[in-house]
C-alpha cells in the first residue's frame, strides 16, 4: 500500500474507464456533492462513470491498493446521505450502466444493470404483462441499484413487499475488485449464508452491485383507488390496522396529514381533494387484482368498515386520470413539504397497530421541542415519515437543537417495537441514532461483517456506523 | 481457554439447566445421534435441554471458554445432517422451549419459542383467522426453530414464499453467550445490515435462535385442489411454467413422478389416485382465496390450459377428506421412497421453466451412472427433489460410487441457473459440492462471516463448508 494523492491515479483511472468518463472539474464534482438529504454537501475528488463490472473491478483494485475512499452513487435521490462522498476520493456513478439486459418471460425474471430508472424497468416489464411492484416515490428518477442499496419500499410494499422480496441474485464487485454472484436465479435457496439479502439494504458499504436478477409476478388486471378523509388523525391511524384485521390486504394504504396535503396541493396546483377545516388526515386506499367485481365489493366493504372510525365522505377515483392525479399528490408530498421548510425527514416504522401511539407521541414531541411536525407515509406498513420544521434551524450533523428531539422520537419508536428507518437507510444522518435501536453486540457484528467485505474500509466509509 | 474433557463440565451444565436436563446415558445420546438424513450417526457426549435463552447463554459461555463443540437441534427432521454432532461435545435440544408466547392479532404477528411444532403454530394462529404459510412436509413433527435454520419451504411457498419471507425479528444467543435481537417487529426495516436474513438459513452455525417473531397474513377462506395426470414427465414440467405465464399463481403446484406415487400409495394403503400404465407423472394444483366462484373459474381455466400439454383426465378433490388424502400422499412421498431404498435425496432447484431440462438430465444421469431415480417436489418453484437408489450402495460421506453422479447432477443444476439446495440446507452431506455453485471468493466471504459470529468455531462446526 502506498498513500498517494487521488489525482495521481487519474492516468490509471482514465485507462480503465476511458478519458471521457473521468471528471475532476468543479461543475461535475459539485453535481455529485449532494443528494436529496437536507442541505449536506461533500465534494468528491474524482468522479468516474464506468460502463462494466470489469471496469469497476479494475478501479476498485486500484483504489483498494492505495486506500482511496470510494463512494458508489445511483441517481442521488437518497434521503439519508448514503451516496455522499464524505471523505472525498473517487465517486463511482452508475449512470452509464443503464441497460435492461433480459426480460425472461419464461421464468418471470428480469436481469438488469443498476443504473436503470425504476419506473423505466417497471414499464418495460409491464409491456410483457409482468409486474415489479416496489415503487419508491422517486421512481421516476431513482435507479434500481440505489433501491437495492436502500432496500426501498413504496406504497405497494403493504401487499407486495419491498425490494428484498424481489431480489434473487446479484453480481457484486467487492472492495478488493473480485467479482462475485451472491446466489442463484431461483425462487428458493438454502445454499450457504444469504449473501443476497446481506447486500440488499447494505447501503453500498459491502460491495458494488453491477447486475441484478429480480423476480417478477403477473401484472394484476385491475386496480381501484379511494381517498378517505378523517377529522381525527389518530382515528385514521386506528382505521389502518382495522382494515387488515378484517382480512383485507390493500395494494396501497397511505396516510397524509392535512397540512401535508394542503402544501402539496398548492405545490402541484391541484384542487382534486376538497379540504374542510375539520379534516386532520386522509387515507389513500388501493386494491388490485384480476376480478373487477371482487375488487368493487372489497372497496365497498372497506368503506363501510371505515365509518366506525368516523371517516368523512369517501372519494372514489373514477378513471386513470383521477388516479394519477391522486398518486401525483402523494408522491410529491416529500418534495413539497421540504420546500415549505420541513427540511428534516425521518423514516419511522412501528408495528402497524402502534401507529396511533406513534402519531400522538410525534405531536407531543413537536410541542415539547417547539417544532412544527407533519406526518405522511405508508401507514399500512406502520411506516410514518415525520417531517420537522423549526424556524431558523436547518439540519446539520451536529445540530444541538435537533438531536435531542430526534433522540426522543427514536426512543419512542423503539419502545413501540419499531426502528429508525423503514426504507431510507441510515447513511450519514441516522448513524448518530443507531445505538438507540441496536446494542453494542449487534453493532459489533455488523462492523465485523463490514470488515470481512472491506478490510481497508474504503467503500462508502463513514456510513451506517459511528466512527 | 483450557482444553478440558466435556464431562468435567457436567457439574456446571447441571447448575445451569438443572440436574434433570443433562444427559450422558447411551439411550439419550443415541436418540440425538441421527436425523432424517440417510444413515448418518454421530454421538454427542452430552445432551442438554435448556428452558430459557438465559440458560443457553450461560451454557454457551462455558463451552466457548473451553472450546467445546456445540450442536443445536430442533426436532431432528433435517435432510442434510445439520443437527448431527459430528465432533461430539454438547448437543442442545430445544424441545423444552415450546411455548407460543403471543399471538398479536392487532399486528398480525406471532412471537414463539423455537421448539414449537410448525403445525401446532399454524393451527394456533388459524384459530384466530390468521395464516402462517410455510409448511414443510414434516410440519407435523418439525420445529419452527429448525425451519428458521434451514429456511424451509413446502408446497405453499410458490404463492406465499418461504420462511425468510415471514421472519421479522429473532432473539439469538451468540456463540460467546451474548443475547441479541436481529431487527425489530416491523414489516420494513432499512436499519443496518439484515442480520435477521443472515440468521435465516444459516443452519445453526452463527447463533442459537431463542425467540422468533413471525409475520402472519389473513387466512384465505377457500381452497380448491386438483390432480392432473400426464403421460409424459417432461410435458408435465412444461405445463408448470405455462400456468404462471398465463397469469395464474396457484397456492401449490407439486409434481410427483409415477414411481413415487405408486410407492407412497402402497405405503399409506391408499387407492385414491387411479394409475394407468401410460402415466408418467401427476401435478397437484391448489388455488386459494376469499371468493369461491373466482377460484372455480381459475381452476377451470388452468385445467383447459393443461390440455395443450397432453394431460389426462383431471381429478378434482370434492371435499376436505379427499384433499387431506391427496396431501397426505404428497407429504409422505419422501418417507415412502426412502424406505423403498431411495436413500439419497437431493434438493435441486432451477428457474421454473428449466424444469423439463432438469428432469431430462436427471433421467440421463440415472442411466449413465446406473441409478434408479425418482423425482417429486415443488415444481412451481423449480424445486425438484431427486431420490436415487443404487442396489448395494448406501450413502456415505465419501462413497466413491455416488459422489461423481451427484457432482454431475449439481453441475447440470448450476448450468441451468440453479443451485444445490432450495430448502434442505447444505449441512454435512452437501458441503462436498458447495464449490460447484460458489466461487472461492464467495465461500471465503461466508467463512469470514462465520468467524465474526463464532471466532472459536464451536457452534455447529463442520457444517456448510469443507474444512
Amino acid at each position: 500500500m502506498d498513500m498517494v494523492p487521488v489525482h495521481s491515479l487519474l492516468p490509471d483511472l482514465k485507462k480503465i474507464v476511458g478519458d471521457d468518463f473521468v471528471f475532476i472539474d468543479d461543475e461535475n464534482r459539485n453535481k455529485y456533492a449532494h443528494d436529496e438529504t437536507e442541505n449536506l454537501h461533500f465534494l468528491p475528488d474524482v468522479v468516474i462513470k464506468p460502463r462494466t463490472a470489469q471496469e469497476i473491478s479494475e478501479a476498485m483494485k486500484l483504489c483498494n491498493h492505495h486506500k482511496i475512499p470510494v463512494t458508489p452513487r445511483g441517481a442521488g435521490t437518497g434521503l439519508s446521505g448514503g451516496a455522499l462522498p464524505q471523505f472525498g476520493g473517487v465517486l463511482i456513478s452508475f449512470e452509464r450502466m443503464n441497460s435492461i439486459l433480459e426480460i425472461d418471460e419464461r421464468n418471470l425474471q428480469v436481469i438488469t444493470e443498476p443504473g436503470v430508472i425504476t419506473e423505466t424497468l417497471q414499464n418495460a416489464v409491464k409491456e410483457k404483462g409482468l409486474f415489479y411492484p416496489p415503487d419508491p416515490s422517486s421512481k421516476g428518477s431513482c435507479f434500481i441499484g440505489g433501491n437495492i442499496a436502500e432496500n426501498s419500499g413504496g406504497p405497494k410494499a403493504v401487499k407486495y413487499g419491498v425490494v428484498k422480496d424481489y431480489v434473487l441474485n446479484l453480481e457484486v464487485v467487492l472492495p478488493n475488485g473480485e467479482i462475485i454472484w451472491t446466489g442463484a436465479n431461483v425462487l428458493k435457496n438454502a445454499t450457504g449464508y444469504n449473501l443476497t439479502q446481506l447486500m440488499v439494504g447494505s447501503e453500498g458499504t459491502l460491495g458494488l452491485v453491477t447486475k441484478i436478477v429480480l423476480k417478477l409476478i403477473p401484472l394484476p388486471k385491475h386496480d381501484l383507488l379511494m381517498l378517505v378523509p378523517f377529522n381525527n388523525l389518530e382515528k385514521a391511524g386506528e382505521a389502518v390496522s382495522a382494515i387488515f384485521r378484517a382480512g383485507f390486504t390493500p395494494s396501497a394504504l397511505e396516510l397524509v396529514e392535512i397540512n401535508a396535503l394542503k402544501i402539496v396541493s398548492k405545490f402541484v396546483d391541484s384542487s382534486i381533494v376538497p379540504v374542510t377545516d375539520e379534516m386532520e388526515a386522509h387515507l389513500i386506499i388501493e386494491v388490485d387484482g384480476n376480478h373487477l367485481d371482487t375488487l368493487m365489493a372489497e372497496m365497498e366493504s372497506i368503506a363501510n368498515l371505515l365509518v366506525e372510525y368516523e371517516c368523512g365522505e369517501v372519494f372514489f377515483a373514477d378513471d386513470a386520470q383521477q388516479k394519477e392525479a391522486l398518486w401525483k399528490l402523494r408522491r410529491r408530498v416529500s418534495e413539497a413539504v421540504k420546500i415549505d421548510g420541513y427540511t428534516i425527514e425521518e423514516d419511522t416504522v412501528v408495528p402497524r397497530a402502534e401507529l396511533p401511539k406513534l402519531i400522538r407521541g410525534v405531536k407531543e414531541l413537536g410541542k415539547e421541542y417547539h417544532f412544527d411536525v407533519v406526518c405522511y407515509g405508508h401507514a399500512g406498513d406502520g411506516n410514518l415519515h415525520v417531517r420537522i420544521k423549526k424556524p431558523g434551524s436547518i439540519y446539520s450533523l451536529n445540530n444541538p437543537d435537533v438531536i435531542p428531539a430526534l433522540k426522543a422520537l427514536f426512543k419512542l419508536v423503539k419502545s413501540l417495537g419499531g426502528t429508525i428507518s423503514a426504507e431510507h437507510g441510515i447513511g450519514l444522518i441516522q448513524k448518530e441514532f443507531i445505538d438507540i435501536v441496536y446494542s453494542s453486540a449487534e453493532i459489533e457484528l455488523m462492523k465485523g461483517i463490514k470488515k470481512v467485505f472491506d478490510p481497508n474500509n474504503i467503500l462508502n466509509a463513514g456510513k451506517i456506523f459511528k466512527a
